[in-house]
Order: C-alpha cells, then structure tokens, then sequence
C-alpha cells in the first residue's frame, strides 16, 4: 500500500526537498493552502485537502483539516480490525507521515505594537490538531514540526520502507513539545493581556541556548535556556573573545549585570560567587576600577569585572594586569579590545540594552517560589534622618551608594563606602554583627569616616555600637525593628546619624 | 436566536447543574458519549454531536468532533458576512458555549507501573482542538474548563442574555493555560520516556500552592507553586500548627531538609538565611538538638529547625526555651506537639517521605540555568589521604560529617566540626580565607581537635596554616588545584592529616 503525507506548514523551510523526496518514493502528498500552491508551482503533485474531505476549505483558512477524513486517517490504529473497518465504511485512507508547523504566533506577538486581533489571528488551530493527531498515533504515523528531522526520515523511509518506531516516537515527543511550547506563549500572552499576575497555573517555556561541559560542579549536568520572549541581560551578551561561558560564569555575570543597572553614573562592579567584591562610582570608569579594585584587591582575583560605559584603552590596561575570568561592558575601544583579547582565558562580553519585566524564581523541591524581582531602589518620601545628627550632602550620597550595593549582598548583608566606593562589604551571614565586624575589619584605617548600609533592620544596638567604634560616620538601613529605639540612641550618643529608608533588601 | 452549548466533559463535577442551567435558558445542548449518556440519564434534553455531523462516533471515540460542522460553528466570526454565509451554505450552526475538560492523562500517569499505551490513550485530541478553537473565537465564544466557573457564566446569560466579553477573554485565557499545561505534561512523560535530557525545549507547568502576603521583600508580591507530578519535601509538609509559611519560610525549610537528607543517624539541623548555623548528628535528637545548639545559641534565634526522628516531649522541651519560626519533623510524640503548639508563632511542620528526580534551577536575566541536582555526597573510591598522617577512625567520622555539611554552605564555605556537631561554619564568602577565619574563631577553644571542611580545592596554603594555627586536627577538600602541594607540605609541617575527595561542592 502506498503512503500518504499531509504537508501544511506555516515556515516553509526545506519543505520543498521534502515533498520532492516523498513524491519520489511515491508518497501520495495531501496539503493545503499556501503549501499546496507553492508545491504545485514547483511542479510537484499535492492533492488538495478539500477533495479529500469533499468539504471547502472555509472561513478565512480556519477550517481546512478539522474533517473526519483527516483526523481517522490521522487516528486510526492500523492493528485494529474495527478502525480499519470504519476507515473503509466512511471512506477514509490511513495517512502516514505528517509535515506540519504553526502560525507564527511568537513572530507575531513580539513586532512593535502588535494588535490583539492580530496576535489572535495567528493562533493555529488545525495545525495544533493534526500535530498532536499524528504524534498521539506515533506508532504508525510520522510527525515532522522541525524542518532539521527531515532529512533523517527520508532516509529511513529510503531504506527500512519507512521510519524506525523509535524515531517516531522521538518524533511525537518533539511535536509535544512544539504545542506545550506553543499554547505556553499564547497563554502567558493572555495572562498579560488580562492583567492577571500568579494565576492558579503557570507554563514556562524556554529554549536552550547553550549546552554546557557541568552545572555548578563538575559531576552535575546543565544547560542555559533563554526565554525565547524575553530574552535580555545576561542572556543576550555578546561574546567579543574567550571560551564558552561555564554555569558558574553565566550565574555570577548575571550577579554583576544587575548590580551594574543601580548606577547611571560611570560605574565597576567586581563579583565573586555572586556576591560583589568591589563596587565604586566615579566621573569615569578609569577611577571607578581603581577604586574598586581597592576594596578587595585579593578577592577580585579570578572574578567578573562589568563596567556601564564603553571601556577604554587606559582601564583595559589596568584589567590586564590581573586574572578576571570575565569582562563586561556595553561596548569596548578597538585599543581596549586588543588588550584584552592579549589574554586568552578572558571572556569579554557586550551588553546589550534592553529589559522585559519578569518573575524572579527559586527552585525548592517539588516546587518553586514564584516573585516579583526586587527592582526598587528606595522611595524617597519614605527616606527618615532619625537621629540627632543628619548626614550631610557627601555623607548622603555616600549611603544611597551604599544602599545600592547592599542590595545585591546576599543577606544578612552590611556595606561599608566611602567617596563613592565600598571599602567593606560583609555577605550572606546567619546574624547581623558578623557582617559589621568582617566589613569594619575590610575596610581597616578606611572604615574612618565612611557610611555603612544593611539590607534589613537591626534588632539589637551592637551594629551600631561597633560602627561607631569603627569611626563610621553615618548609617543607612529599613528601621522597623521593635527595638529601633536602642539604635537610635546608641547612634545618637555615638553622634552618628541614621537614615531609615522603610524598605528592606533581602537576597539569598 | 437561540444559543447552543457544546458540552463533553471527563470531569464530570458541576456538569449536571450547568446543562440544567442552559436547557432553562433555552440554550441547545450538544454533547457526545458519556457526557451525552449523562444527561440523557438525568433528563437533560441533548442532541448526539454525529447527529449534527452526519458522522458517526469512529475509533473508540478518538474522532468525535473533530469535524467542520462542529468547528466552523465554534470559529466563525459572527461579524464577517462572509463567514456567516458559508456557514449557511454548509448547514453549520454556530456553537455560543463549549463546556469541555480533558482526559485525565495526569491522573493515569501518576498510577503505579503505568504502562506507555495507557497513558498515550489517555492523551485527549478532540477535546484541545474545540477548546483552543473555542478560545481563538472567544469574541463570540465562551469556553469553560473549569467547573468553578460554571456559576459566573449562568449567572451572566441570565442577567445580560450573554456573557460579557471580559468574561470569555478571561475564560479564554484560562483555556489555554489548561492546553499549555496538559501538552507540558504530555511532553515531560515522553521526554523521561525518550530518556532526553536537556531537550532544546523546555516547558514547565506549576499549579498554585499558596499566595504570598509577600516575596522575600515586604514589596516584591509572590506566590508558592507546585510541581503537580514531582511534588515532595518542602512542597508536601504537612503544617500542623501556626501562621502560614512565608517566602523566606519556604526558601529556608528547603535548606533545612534538604541538609537534613544527607543523615542516616538522629540529626538536628538548625539555618537561618538559607545556611546553616548549627548541625550535629547523635545517638538521640534531644542529644543531636543539643550540640547543634552549642554551635551557635546566638544565630539560632528566629531560625528553624529540622529533625530525622519523632520529635520527642524532652526535645521539645528545649526547643520551647527558644524563639523559633519553623519546626520540622517526621513525626511529633503528643506530649512534643502540645508543648510545641503552646507558642503561637512557631510554625510545626510534619516532613513526608517521598523523592522525585527534578532539575535545579537558578533564575537569570532573561533565561534560567537548569542542572542536575547535586546529589552526590562523595566517591568512596576517590577519596584519598594526601598527608604523612592519616586521620584516625574517630577523626575520620567527623570529616565526613563535616563534609556533608559544607555541601549545604552557600560558597566558598568552610566547616569546622568536632564529636559528630559544627564547631564553626563560615559561609558565602568571596575568598576562602575569611570563612576559615569566621569559623575558627566561631570555635574559639572547640577549634582544638576539630576537623576542617572546605567545599572547594585551596588556591593557597593560607587555610591549612590557619587551621594549623588553631589546632584543627585534619581537613577533608576536593584538592585539585595546580597549588595542592604547598597546601599539602603545609599539612605535613603541622602534621595536620588531610584527605582530598576528588569532588566540588559549589552552592551559590
């Protein structure tokens, strides 16, 4: 018995060679549509779906396959007696190998000002059908939604008379995976269109962008997956020199990217293990290196290095004299390129511009926690002197400074900056004094006059008491603890000021 | 013009109401199968879909509706001539409602030894096809997938004579949630059943667990979702007691259980900020609950606690001394919960047995990092003793303890222990020597005899001298690094024993 293929596709890639390979192994070709006209301008025989299902193909193209003829053909289980029968009492032949893909819905969605109508227009009805059709019936029908599976079943077909069971079943998974991917788009497409946040269900749908040598350590498998709608930051660098980016890269690079967004202002950000080593601000990114490599001109060693300005020969020179495992700026001098690209351990990345509003995620087991990023910096008509003293103007600005980096400390976290740059920073500590005292003990003769910032309130007056024995002139941190009281007065009797902010910056 | 409703449900909860519901509202009633046989039962006038199709109910059901007659009336546009011109000329009536739920392929899945042709019947074709057709049209169209939603929309048609458009786009919405979410768990059974890992697509279905006052911030909103197959440990605690569980709750319980996991023996694992702050293994919990106290009374304050073993009345006499957010165990003794329940913040959480393979995932700009989980603890056959000196049988206990320990330590981390407890425990920092530091002197006088754990290999001999310097008796590290040797003659000086494991246990 000869075979019969459906051919339908929306990306018309390869489909050509395809339906010639088919029709020359006498695969008789059912299509639709555009296909059809495109097969038969290339003279290659199709019939049409309407003379099949003797029903016309109606409303605009949304109703051509939705037939009995297709979907029994599609169906039928060919090892039983009873679907055969029906096939032949209703008319209706096996079909064997389908070749389809959707409307390009994700296209669609993401050009500029998309209109709903259209975005709903280009939802795939029968596509979807005759896919998941064929792919449910994978044991005696091929399913083709990628064009690079071509190929290899024209060369089964070719040689076993038609494909492996083992293929076709791959086959189905794929096609699975191309409708779960699919309805996942419209979907969170709708979600946004009807305003709906942390619905009952949620689907996520990515694709890997990257396959990796191991995740966080040697003996864990892992791969990188962009989300294929949203796609920015450490997701869409550009990779100027260097070997592939590890999982440990990508994780602590996206570390310092985040940082890096605090800053209008000529900015460096120097991570290690996701937690910022060094952090500095200047009139430009010469000064601010410097004075971030300062804070810890130890720990930067083979760290992440990312800048917010075009990255000159001057600065290129000063990266050049240490290890850093990767490099970061929005754009590089050809002077400064030749530089770096002098080493070939580094990886240099371009930032790109660019953001879409998305969920942070934590994976625990069996589960995740779904939440909003933390994207606010402070709100100013909370901002509070709540001590005697106030800072003044340099002081100020050294804590909002600080506030920024603390940030992205993981907790409990405390900062200690001076003129525009950390010169301590104590990270992701089960109390609150450790930090102070790692930080205060950092930043040595510098702790002197400079301000000190906490992701979240102090319960006890020992932060505040060592601060003030450490010399800090100022403090910044949420307030809220019921026991504020005794660090304003421990501030208060030390002559520090204190600002409270009203927001708290946890990170774990 | 009257309405009609298309009607095939495998769920059949609320059905009978709301066909009661339409038949009073004069709306037409089509349905197929069971749902048909249901209604026909319960006196509910209805018309047999083949006989709108002129075509019978072929192959067991799998080719129903699937069929122009059904579609063209769910997809034509009311306000296009042209539609409704055709729509005549082929004798299709519009179809106003569609009210249809899926075959279970979740709840077959999940039965014991599930054979692959079972679950793939249960794969729905017919049903996606009308509720994505359904939810395309959702301008003229109202689709129900869910039976909570069966009220609003009678409620509507009664009182507008229709829904309101808010409403389909909103039912619309949640149709495609449930097909992404159906074609997601289709696609993750056949990948595992394809054994692909790390497929080019990924798609991930969640179903909501719990909404959050709040995230990790008072500002970030958040909610709690579960993996409906692979849902285990934090996901499935059972709360017998206290408020509801907060983002950081949740975050912190799985760093607690998923420690507590390493341990055969009676254990007690006390974190606070996603690390530990105290852990010891003993012949009893009240003894394990104990020394992991000691390791730090101070930290342990507003953290939680995990047990292995029934919570026991003498155990939780001692945990009600403290402030705690969370208790978690197997089981709890009576006399246990009732001290326990007297505190009304403590949240008493009861830990199921269960384990399900699933990714980690760590949350980028733009895209996510998945890996393997690390669950490996060490290869017996890699571990090595590197040293002149051998760690002695009790010594070697406590490298082992201690190593299980540094693994659940946010990076770089070191562990000092000593008699089966943590003495020290430096966490997340951006060097190695700080944590060393940290612990040490954490451990003050214990530092003594303690045995030292480092997550990764020594870049530097500075650890192993300061372990030498406060009396740390032997050291457990991957080694690996091109400097071992200066790590391990600075070992041999001191006469420090020390074993490498050949294996990185890197958490960020």
């Amino acid at each position: 018995m000869s075979k019969r293929a459906l051919i339908s596709v929306s990306k018309k890639d390869g489909i050509l060679d395809l339906a010639k390979s088919l029709d020359e192994l006498g695969v008789e070709i059912l299509s639709t549509g555009g296909t059809y006209k495109l097969l038969c301008d290339n003279s290659i025989k199709a019939i049409k779906v309407s003379d099949i299902t003797g029903f016309p193909e109606i409303l605009d193209g949304r109703v051509k396959t939705l037939h009995p003829k297709i979907h029994g053909g599609l169906l039928a289980i060919r090892d039983d007696e009873n679907h055969m029968k029906q096939l032949n009492e209703n008319g209706i032949e096996p079909i064997d190998i389908v070749a389809v893909n959707l409307y390009p819905f994700k296209e669609t969605i993401l050009k500029d000002d998309v209109m709903l109508e259209d975005a709903i227009e280009n939802i795939d009805i029968g596509g979807p059908s005759m896919i998941r059709a064929a792919a449910k019936n994978y044991k005696y029908v091929t399913v083709l939604v990628d064009p690079s599976d071509y190929t290899k079943v024209i060369e089964e077909i070719k040689e076993y008379g038609n494909t492996k069971e083992e293929t076709r079943f791959y086959l189905a998974m794929k096609a699975f995976g191309h409708t779960a991917s699919y309805d996942s788009l419209i979907y969170n497409y709708l979600l946004d269109k009807n305003g709906v946040e942390f619905p009952d269900t949620i689907t996520l749908s990515y694709e890997k962008s990257q396959d990796m040598r191991y995740g966080e350590n040697p003996h864990q498998k892992a791969a990188f997956y962009k989300n294929s709608l949203k796609s920015f930051g450490i997701s869409e660098c550009i990779k100027l020199h260097g070997k592939e980016l590890s999982f440990n890269n990508i994780n602590d690079a996206n570390a310092a990217i985040e940082l890096l967004k605090e800053f209008d202002v000529p900015a460096a950000v120097a991570i290690k293990h996701t937690n910022p080593c060094g952090v500095a601000v200047a009139d430009n990114i010469y000064d601010a290196f410097k004075k971030a490599y300062e804070c810890d001109p130890v720990s930067i060693f083979g760290g992440i290095v990312a800048f917010n300005r075009t990255l000159d020969k001057r600065t290129a020179e000063e990266l050049s004299k240490i290890f850093l495992e990767i490099i970061i700026a929005p754009d590089f001098e050809e002077d400064a390129l030749n530089i770096l690209e002098k080493k070939k351990n580094v990886r240099i990345l371009k930032l790109k511009d660019g953001y879409v509003k998305e969920y942070d995620v934590k994976k625990v087991e069996g589960g995740i926690l779904v939440q909003e990023k933390d994207e606010v910096d402070l709100y100013e008509d909370k901002l509070k002197v709540v001590t005697k003293n106030a800072p003044d103007e340099k002081e100020f600005k050294d804590l909002r400074f600080a506030w920024k980096v603390v940030k992205h400390v993981k907790s409990n976290a405390i900062v200690l900056a001076k003129d525009g740059a950390t010169v301590g920073i104590g990270a992701g500590q089960v109390n609150r004094i450790w930090p102070t005292q790692q930080s205060i003990k950092q930043a040595g003769e510098k702790a002197k006059g400079s301000v000190l910032a906490s992701d979240a309130f102090f319960p006890f007056s020992d932060v505040v008491e060592a601060a003030a024995k450490a010399g800090v002139a100022s403090i910044i941190q949420p307030g809220g603890s019921k026991n504020d009281e005794a660090s304003i007065d421990a501030a208060d009797k030390a002559g520090i000021s204190m600002v409270f902010t009203g927001i708290r910056h946890f990170k774990h």
